[in-house]
């Protein structure tokens, strides 16, 4: 490879990920990862803050999208409804990433309790910014809360299912049959 | 007051408690918490392993009483009516305690990055057990996720607005009304 190299983040990426499953988190340095890529770690620390970075430097853009999917949703709809939309918008940038990779990132965030909280605070942060945008919707408190989370809970599921489970449909099919099955289970009791 | 002291352990937890919201939990020592209470540090550490079991010490209990609630439901209740039976177990046990120090947990807890991050695992954990808990009575998956999650979310929010907002209700009735409006939730979109 040259030295311009383009997709230099993602090769990180990949290599981080690698590295964290096989010898964990904790055990993984920069320099390792950016000598497996043939990189400097200054490069990879262009790229990335630090190695935590690597798991959630996507988090900030996707809480956006799944913001502006719920704030985008036709202006009849219901809490669910709205939270679907985001829903979509998530499906819509997630989907685009390879499941093996994905896969990866989901078993090194469960191996590790720090990562795990880390990644239960994002999703905490996720369903607190959804509340705040139905409730923009004129959606009352506690229902906004409740459609946030349960929302947050379907993202959560569907993601594992489609990264770890041999699912083979797309993720926003996935996230769409999720969102029926929290519909049914209040009419299911 | 005489050297035999039976309750210690409330006492030591009143000024835990008084000083994380004073100082800031960070700012706090075992050795300031017993010298408010006239006890020594020595016991402190009899009774709390550190300064975050303080906060944290009834929660396997409390899992307990949740996951026994929901294992104990009437046989023929569908997963949101045994989830319900696990968090009128839960206001059972937490309705006890007094408003203002629960209030006091909840702000100490919320201005502390490290400490939201493990209460978001605890209730992670709960989740996760009543899921299980539903998976033995015969609910599927993701029912009994959803089920777990949406009623891990009421906990937590029934919990806040007892402490906190100065609802006047039980915590008991709380739960209740906000089953119902989970329940409303899917109906209503």
């Amino acid at each position: 490879m040259g030295r311009w190299e383009p997709d230099s983040r993602g090769r990180l990426q990949e290599a981080a990920l690698d590295l964290y499953s096989e010898r964990g988190f904790d055990q993984t340095t920069a320099a390792q990862i950016a000598a497996r890529t043939g990189l400097t770690e200054r490069t990879f620390f262009r790229h990335f803050a630090d190695k935590r970075e690597v798991l959630f430097g996507g988090s900030a853009l996707l809480q956006e999208k799944i913001v502006a999917g719920v704030a985008g949703a036709p202006p009849d709809s219901g809490a669910l409804d709205a939270v679907a939309c985001g829903l979509a918008a998530a499906a819509d940038m997630l989907g685009e990433f390879r499941r093996d990779l994905s896969r990866k990132r989901q078993e090194v965030i469960a191996a590790n309790p720090e990562l795990r909280e880390r990644e239960l605070a994002k999703l905490a942060d996720y369903a607190a910014a959804v509340a705040a945008a139905l409730r923009q919707r004129g959606v009352s408190e506690p229902r906004a809360t409740f459609a946030a989370e349960g929302g947050m809970t379907v993202l959560r599921e569907a993601i594992r299912r489609w990264a770890c489970e041999d699912d083979a449909r797309e993720l926003a099919a996935i996230m769409r049959d999720s969102v029926a099955e929290l519909r049914m289970l209040a009419a299911g009791g």
